[in-house]
């Protein structure tokens, strides 16, 4: 599913592509950083089938949609396909993307150097989530929860009511 | 399942957690650093239920019994759940972990992050292999073990032999 | 399967191992260079069961020999078991290596210390791929074809033909 | 000398600061790829008198002034004292960055951080540069002009007469 | 200069050895985590005149006395020599340091082999700073310092006078 | 100075530069590497003015030549100018670096890109020390022996002499 728009003014669009499996505080921040920076941020949650989430690409959707509620200019789509392609649809200027660690790093550059040759025109843009999630990760928040752990401080509230419910199927398959 | 014990004295406890699937010389050399620094070693070998060892929870905590064998001051258990509570429950102070390249730094950085986060009074303490071992993984020791290569001087003799038998199952399993 | 060849001369022969899935315009560049350095350059297709590849052995063989066709001193073989065996069964002194960032040097480190560890007369030798297939790998095509992207510019033509047919099977089974 | 400025309105303004010793073709790339991002860019050419710098801080305002002429949205300006009361007094939304490898990141990383901590309102921002300039630096273009190498490619022609100038001289000192 | 010691018990004793040019607030945090891991912490100040210093030995040796003034168990004292001897001359155990980026663990690791090849029985451990000092250094302070930027919060406050000092000598000579 | 040599065959020559300040038996073990690799090693000692090193141009070189003595097919050279020019007027296919660390890595990449550019024909190969001197460098080496160590296992005999000599002379200026 792509989501299409139009764009017929000078906005400068940015999309903030991601697993979200499941979002975090340090997603959150990286939004709130980003929505200052450009006049619309698109949330794109991918599919991302081969990386068998633990949450379904809708309960991730609605997830990072309730997460999201309130913050201005910020849309949530679903998003399955061709980022470049993604953006050239939705006349998107700019890709967002965190940096956390030197392995980000490298990833993200290999990512936005193939970004680039297949849409030119589409800028690859690096944020610095805040200090106090750089440690944060979405494994991490799995880990902390499948093994009993408070993760309240880490995601925001529906999070942790959904992941309770999946730490406890995931303990009940063990 | 957590180890319980009492610590009334002011005696140092540092835990070695690991998945240790399987025990390498590169581990046995660590421990065998961490004695000299602390009062007591405690090595915990976790389930990790997630990363599908090669061998069972109880093979690897047998594994790591007969492999520490001997060595003064060192206790083995087994551990299914946070490392911050199992240091915690142990009044352990000190986590330990080997740092053998960059990669490993991150991830670990981003760990004791997190732990640090979970119980403050525990500290992660970051201590070199003996540079014959820096090259020493237990994924490597699996590699060369399934491809019918010689690791008797990598790993101590009693995996020697469980390694054979689980890599003559593999191999008919292929 | 092991390839058996008499050196009974002084040649310089390289060994350039990998799963090839697919084989890239990278590697490509990279088995150009190494001819130039070498005096023969055998390219050993991996069986690397454990990792799951996308094309069968003989598939990933077959479109390592078609891409390389027509490259003098160049042969291809299929290769399952140890690095370091083959290369001492080839009588190859060298094995080639490619590196593109931080995390490939890493893991190659690792592997070209062991290796000589279990052959000391066999070196490593890293090179560099052209600076235009840096961000390129084996994921980063299937990803792209995946999702449906043109991957022409990236693989050789045989190799678009058999993607665009396995990413219609994959596309299938989700 | 800092620059002041009025914005009285809700411009996006962004600063690229750096010490252009001398200014290359990457760094005239990442303007270029800047501008289009946001409404203004002020490129600020630090003193950095503590660098030794090859050329005066007034040699480099001209040459990187010279070399971005006619970029529309761009400003040149010489920039002392702190990069987090520069962006405060200009207004300015915006620190760019350019990405080029690990040790830059890692670098730019504890930048960052600092002026977040001087300037909460402050975004850095990372771009990566174009490919063809990932290898370029001031330093290796200083290095090829000493050892008389050809640099025309890799600056505009301006500093090309002027490294030429520089080269006689230190080549005259030596 | 190498201080003497008699150790006759079985205390474990730790060098933190730094140039401490000025101490900040990561170091003192790396003391204060120290501190309750062994019985005794030596902060080891050294000479370093290779690295040109901004401050003398003698004022750096003051000033983290003073910073560190009333924490239990902390011994300062000057330092010049090979650390592998200070330390097998102390009868201490093991040598502190802070690790904090990746460049800072590859030079690290090279120091650590090279002081174990040395002296065998000193194991160098390695600290990570509190997550707010992970973006400090003596070469920020310093920076911020010189363009009149508030280092308050980073250093102490007996090194927020000399810096200021320093300062103004630093602006006369420019 | 530019070494002139005629190479009317299809002899693999390969060069080696470095400043070899001083020559330490890292690189003495990577030039025994390369030696069964190519038909021709030119080892070739920089000039490396803007470094300010230790030892003079011609110490340096003659220390090279003293240290390599009897390796067959070994020649040493002092070398000033570009590498890419020194490699194309020897006719020389490959040039030869040595790896140790990520940061090595990065710089070594850069450079290998940049000669690429100036010199198509010459390839960058990278080689991997003796673990044993994973942790050894000039700079370690020049450090110890200041501070009044034992280099003698990391230098060849002649190198303690001269650096016994420099290491007297730096003390009394200090």
């Amino acid at each position: 599913m792509v989501a299409k728009r139009i764009n017929g003014n000078k906005q400068k669009i940015a999309i903030y592509p991601g697993t979200f499996d499941p979002i975090t505080r340090g997603h959150i921040s990286l939004v709130q950083r980003a929505v200052h920076l450009f006049d619309q941020l698109i949330v794109a949650v991918s599919k991302n089938a081969g990386k068998a989430p633990l949450f379904s690409w809708n309960q991730r959707y609605l997830m990072v949609r309730k997460s999201l509620e309130g913050i201005p200019k910020v849309e949530v789509i679903k998003f399955d396909g061709l980022l470049a392609e993604l953006a050239r649809s939705l006349k998107a200027r700019v890709i967002i993307r965190g940096l956390r660690a030197v392995s980000d790093f490298e990833f993200e550059f290999q990512m936005a150097l193939m970004n680039r040759k297949m849409a030119r025109e589409v800028e690859t843009v690096f944020l610095m989530p805040s200090l106090s999630w750089v440690y944060l990760s979405s494994t991490v928040v799995k880990d902390i929860a499948v093994n009993g752990g408070d993760i309240s401080t880490l995601v925001p509230p529906s999070v942790v009511t959904m992941m309770a419910r999946k730490a406890r199927q995931s303990k009940k398959n063990r």
